[in-house]
């Protein structure tokens, strides 16, 4: 499977000259293994709230990133950046008090029972520790993922992650279960075949250690209603003597506009929650937050050191972040700005029958694209994606077959900026 | 084996209150797996330069911390934070610049042979995908490292770092070989036990991917010398068709003096060289290099994205702390006041008999402490440790036996912090 949305190298002869220089040195310097986004790949100089610029000014409405989730170059997140930096940068082996305020506002946001946080750099660090965990805990080693998790780059995780493809070989101990059906039956069907995982894992001598599930399924292709329908999954990971690991990596931080995390809207307390992307503005910091009894076994014998994880600085940019959570009220704008994007895709999916299934919740949505027969069309996504682009709209697709739109704005999104992306889609739909 | 000068919660109970109370508040927020330094934690407020400041302003001499390397603070490294920050913070799935211009200034440290770099946010990630690209490239699983060699805290390095002790089991892919000797024959001895090493492998059906070392040893005890000794070894795994993998996360960025990394004073040209704690003077940034041909196999097929990994912030950071080694001439600095500072030590360990070998290059030194029969003496070591931090000055120990001395100050210090560290040395010396 390559890439949903990789530029094709090959096409750089059509471009400017000094467009493709900047193609060329970057492929000299970077070597093969980065990919751009685009047929034609955006060049950025400057951003700020949901707009990214182009080096000549030009403008391209973000309804993509969500890492820069507040708002891009946020004045309040880059002062407290630059306040701390300048006072104190150091590691978790002396005492900061910086820290340990941090974590209480960050475990507010969490169930009662979910009372310790272990700071890292990245998403996948706080995966592959919550795996590591997840394994002292149980005495486990089998995983259960979806189809088209992606779950991080380490080289455990780039063995539960299947959306990579198959260069990127899954480990014999993960097993993986169909993406949810997006229907009415999703809890009940996710179940029975997590069950059948565990069973299958059971027939091969394999110990399940985790359930380990992205709760907006992202990469599967947006995956919201029910709500609730996770439950009955994780009661059957639990039954067999497993646990339930939330990546809120994609949802969490209020961008799905029902609470902070993800798992909330499926009425869930996991037993750790691993986070990242939004969580400082695009300042690399990320964490796994957990049970004390699940720590207990792991941090009695083990020590886990980071040396940036928890800095000073990554705890200041972390609260100017929640700061403006709450000061903008941006889980509330999530939610309505979110209701009303996607009561504007369904009303364009009821005239247009290339736009098919429109779910998600709040600023997390994702919009099957069909051909005549109603059959996923990875291609017109593709087309729709890079016809946005051209019309300086930045989006991008999901799913295994490439055929959802991935729509996923910082949460500062307006309505008005919802109208002017509509007005950008159904030009690109009329142009095709 | 429990971690060198950590902190026991045990005696928190000898406290003041209110330390007490930030103790068992960090414990209660943090959890189990958190180590504090010292049998007197040290908390700190502020910091700049080689000095680290306590709650009340009392100043500590920093000569323990090589990641705050160009000084903890620097003002020319906090305003590229700053305004970088306020301009644009992506990925690198646009094109930007900042990281082709950074990536082109780090390459021109490197040997011409070493011409791509991919970025990450820690040691660890850097490491990890290291060891991915040696399995691609080898076809090989067998990693070989130093006895008490430290590498990274993924499930995958925790599997080939014995420092972390037997709670973090190693990988039965994985041979571990003696440390260094320190002394003359140490490249035939190294060499000779990773040819062992090999030969196990070959005996149990595994095929070497690599060998990982620290070019400095620092977990091992700190070897340096003979300069050169490095080579037989590199050349056996060459031989065996695994590959050389320098980690540079302790060494690298000019802490030994000769130069920017480790490995040129061993007049080597690895295959892949990994890089992170200086590399942003406490910004979450790192990197692997590699030769192109060895990218190439996993590449082609595989693609790498890190979602923060050489972002526009990170590469500003980066830029401006290659200008401050430049600007401040920092290698030159790191030669001359560690030459001066071992010279000290030497002359202290001859008149001293708890003072044994002193090794190291630039200000990256290990000092052995040993007891009457000149036997390592880790509880000497602790106290030594301890008694400097009462006295303000910060450094650790190090090695199996923990009885090394672990001094690595920013590379800013100058003769006269030098002579401030070995006043309060022989204090403590003539207080044992």
């Amino acid at each position: 499977m390559t890439m949903v949305n990789a530029f094709d190298p090959a096409r750089v002869a059509d471009f400017a000259e000094d467009e493709a220089a900047l193609i060329a040195r970057r492929q000299r310097l970077l070597g093969p293994a980065y990919r751009l986004f685009y047929a034609h790949p955006v060049q950025v100089a400057r951003a700020e709230g949901v707009w990214l610029y182009g080096r000549n000014g030009e403008a391209y409405l973000d309804a993509y990133n969500n890492v820069a989730s507040v708002g891009h170059s946020h004045p309040h997140v880059v002062a407290a950046l630059a306040r701390q930096a300048a006072t104190l940068n150091t590691h978790t082996r002396y005492i900061t008090e910086g820290i340990l305020d941090y974590a209480e506002r960050l475990l507010a946001t969490m169930p009662a029972s979910i009372s310790n946080v272990m700071f890292t750099c990245t998403g996948s660090e706080a995966n592959d520790l919550a795996l590591r965990v997840a394994k002292a805990v149980t005495g486990g080693t089998g995983v259960i993922v979806t189809e088209n998790a992606y779950h991080g780059v380490t080289d455990l995780l780039a063995q539960m992650s299947p959306s990579l493809g198959p260069s990127a070989p899954i480990s014999s101990m993960v097993r993986m279960v169909a993406a949810p059906t997006g229907l009415a039956d999703a809890g009940a069907v996710l179940a029975r075949n997590v069950g059948e995982a565990i069973d299958d894992m059971a027939a091969h001598g394999i110990r399940p250690a985790a359930l380990l599930v992205d709760t907006i399924f992202s990469s599967d292709g947006v995956f919201a209603d029910p709500a609730g329908f996770l439950a009955p999954a994780v009661e059957a990971i639990r039954r067999a003597g497993g646990i339930f690991i939330a990546d809120e990596v994609q949802p969490g931080f209020g961008r799905t506009g029902a609470g902070m995390w993800g798992f909330a809207r499926h009425g869930l307390t996991p037993d750790i929650v691993t986070m990242g992307k939004p969580m400082g503005d695009g300042h690399p910091m990320a964490a796994m937050a957990a049970r004390p009894e699940h720590l207990e076994a792991f941090g009695r014998n083990v020590r886990y050191f980071n040396t940036f994880g928890g800095n000073p600085v990554s705890c200041a940019v972390g609260m100017a972040v929640l700061d403006v959570i709450e000061a903008e009220a941006l889980i509330a704008n999530s939610r309505d700005v979110g209701a009303f994007f996607k009561g504007e895709l369904e009303a364009l999916a009821a005239v247009d029958g290339r736009v098919g299934a429109v779910r998600g919740a709040g600023l997390f949505i994702g919009v099957d694209i069909v051909d005549a027969e109603g059959a996923p069309d990875g291609a017109a996504a593709a087309e729709i994606v890079n016809g946005l682009r051209e019309r300086r709209v930045l989006i991008s697709a999901t799913g295994r077959r490439g055929h959802s739109l991935k729509i996923r704005p910082p949460m500062v999104f307006s309505q008005q900026n919802v109208e002017l992306f509509m007005d950008r889609l159904r030009e690109t739909l009329a142009s095709l």
